[in-house]
């Protein structure tokens, strides 16, 4: 096995601490017994304290897009107007979702490495008065964060509901759904917390589960409404769930609050700010925009082609990033810093990028690069 | 640990080899390399020979109920005819997947522990003209079997695609999806196959894939023709998969190899057998008829309220057997037999429900049931 661990630097999925790894090996439960019944309440409360919301937060057996379609279809109807801020894949993709599904999606192209703004959104409501924005709070494709509260604001202002996949971000980076009234925040297993992927979660506000009881997409397996009856039954899923992961939830939820949430989000950040000081000592340009910048994932213009660089760093350093994705194939390398993520997995990376680099004719100096992470963290 | 070990006798989830148990426990791996893609390709070539199918098998991250959601939208359109043989909870569940999405459905219900006769099922076809049948081959609610190769020669005469969902029964029956010219067929990962929920499993035929390329139902996260050309692009997923759950479907597979296919259905025939047989020397009754009994779960008349009996078997003996479901709800108690099962699992289960039943007041001998066991094995 220690001949094959590859160190995950990618958006997701991330690395598993030994702990989930062994809550994963254990033996099958039953999903309809009392036992089964209390984990599955005490995940939905630990998701809430998560989330910060007061609402049930349902958890899908699925990847995230799976949870992202979840959202779509049991908030919106055919014909819906809705308002799409495409700010690269992810983004992109709930409109896509909502599209399939016969709403009207209204494109909100962003340039590549930005967000919204606000008066570009506010605009664009004005004139379309959709039923709800779809947006990410962290584009995993181009390492951009928008400000999701100030964004859904402006949405409600219009009676539009928000739709915030938070996919990338949740745990790594400041959420407060209530306090911030987003109506939908969309998560999933792999990224910050620390989980394989097959899990994604879905929360709805008040205003949301109100248009959910009015929404005409069709659902079965992604129906919310009988998840959330289920759950509030007595702590049960509709369907089949997948109990490994369930089981291993909750013990990602416990690092968590023993590290404690803040201290979480501050580690996310001091680790973005020395990946980010690294590429820039390394005298590379990031690609997000300075006031967007992402604090779980850096993506930073490659000065070669970055699908050789991502290859090479992975076979002769047994570490993965990933290159740029779609339009930006090659342009741009991506590196992950979330969930057991510590300096030292940083310091590794950049080692590694800027050994590859110089190999691939670029010059730059690793030890100032790993120097000035240090001192940034 | 070993205080929380229950031996789970229900039709799934099942218990885990120590194999797959370490194969879940392994360092994360990313999807997006060839290490990953190369597994995804071994992993579509191992299940065609499970499915015993030249045609692409679809691996999808969601339990069977998602599995059997992508065969329906993605074979049929609103307002198409369609047959449900409604045989129980889950056959039940194929129709109501496709009244959700628009299909005019067609409810043959089948007396609960039978399977639908196929002159029953001619004369339907004869009236409905059905663009499809929708079937179950193991009905895990009341442990029936049906021939579907005889019902989906039925459906193939009158045009209609034959929609049968082996959920429960893929690994432990005969299955021979090309010889028997079955349009789709539906598996998941918790059953048979040793695994944790999680996982399902799609297949189509050469007619059903033309028909896919008309159907106008929506969908994204279940879209098959794009599951299938990401596959085929190079063993890829469109959407992030449950890793771990790959890993551990591959070790899977080489146990069945290991153990060999036929034999292995062989195995299961055998604790179906003795499992009948213990339960009839108990003065119990079978509650599916005789021509159409399960051989990877035993359905049993209870003289008891079973709901009472199966909560005392797992106390009393850490053994979680299933009671019935919806209107057999203390009528029924089911055991499962697959997977991992061997005669001692059956010995143990039968010995714990002859105690309980005797503490309950009915009177039968232990000692008998396990001895009948043993010479039908």
């Amino acid at each position: 096995m220690a001949d094959d661990y590859e160190l995950l630097m990618i958006p997701g999925p991330t690395n598993l601490p030994d702990q989930v790894r062994e809550a994963l090996g254990r033996p099958q439960i039953s999903h309809r017994v009392s036992k089964f019944k209390g984990l599955v309440g005490r995940i939905s409360e630990g998701l809430q304290a998560l989330l910060m919301t007061s609402q049930p937060v349902l958890t899908l057996t699925s990847s995230s897009t799976g949870a992202m379609e979840a959202a779509i279809v049991n908030l919106l109807s055919p014909d819906d107007p809705v308002i799409c801020v495409d700010t690269g894949k992810f983004g992109n993709r709930l409109g896509k979702i909502a599209e399939v599904y016969g709403a009207r999606v209204h494109w909100l192209k962003v340039e590549r490495g930005h967000g919204v703004s606000e008066a570009e959104l506010g605009e664009a409501c004005a004139i379309i008065r959709p039923k709800a924005v779809l947006m990410v709070q962290n584009e995993t494709a181009t390492g951009v964060s928008q400000n999701v509260a100030a964004l859904s604001e402006i949405a409600r202002s219009y009676k539009a509901l928000s739709v915030v996949d938070a996919v990338s971000s949740l745990g790594g980076y400041p959420l407060q759904m209530d306090l911030w009234g987003l109506d939908a925040v969309i998560a999933g297993s792999q990224k910050t917390l620390m989980l394989p992927p097959g899990l994604g979660f879905v929360a709805f506000s008040e205003r949301a589960w109100e248009a959910a009881a009015e929404s005409k997409m069709p659902k079965f397996y992604f129906d919310l409404t009988k998840a959330r009856n289920s759950l509030e039954k007595g702590g049960e899923t509709p369907y089949t769930p997948n109990t490994s992961l369930f089981v291993a939830l909750e013990v990602v939820l416990n690092l968590i609050w023993e590290e404690g949430l803040e201290q979480r989000w501050e580690r996310h950040h001091r680790l973005a700010r020395a990946t980010r000081a690294a590429m820039q000592a390394l005298g590379l340009s990031l690609f997000a925009a300075e006031d967007v910048l992402s604090d779980t994932v850096t993506s930073v213009t490659s000065p070669v082609a970055s699908g050789e660089l991502t290859k090479r760093v992975r076979e002769e350093h047994q570490i993965i990033i990933a290159g740029g994705q779609d339009e930006l194939k090659d342009k741009i390398f991506r590196i992950g810093h979330m969930g057991t993520c510590q300096l030292e997995q940083v310091r590794q990376t950049v080692q590694a990028v800027a050994a590859v680099l110089i190999d691939m004719g670029y010059a730059c100096d690793p030890a100032a690069a790993v120097k000035a992470a240090e001192e940034a963290y």
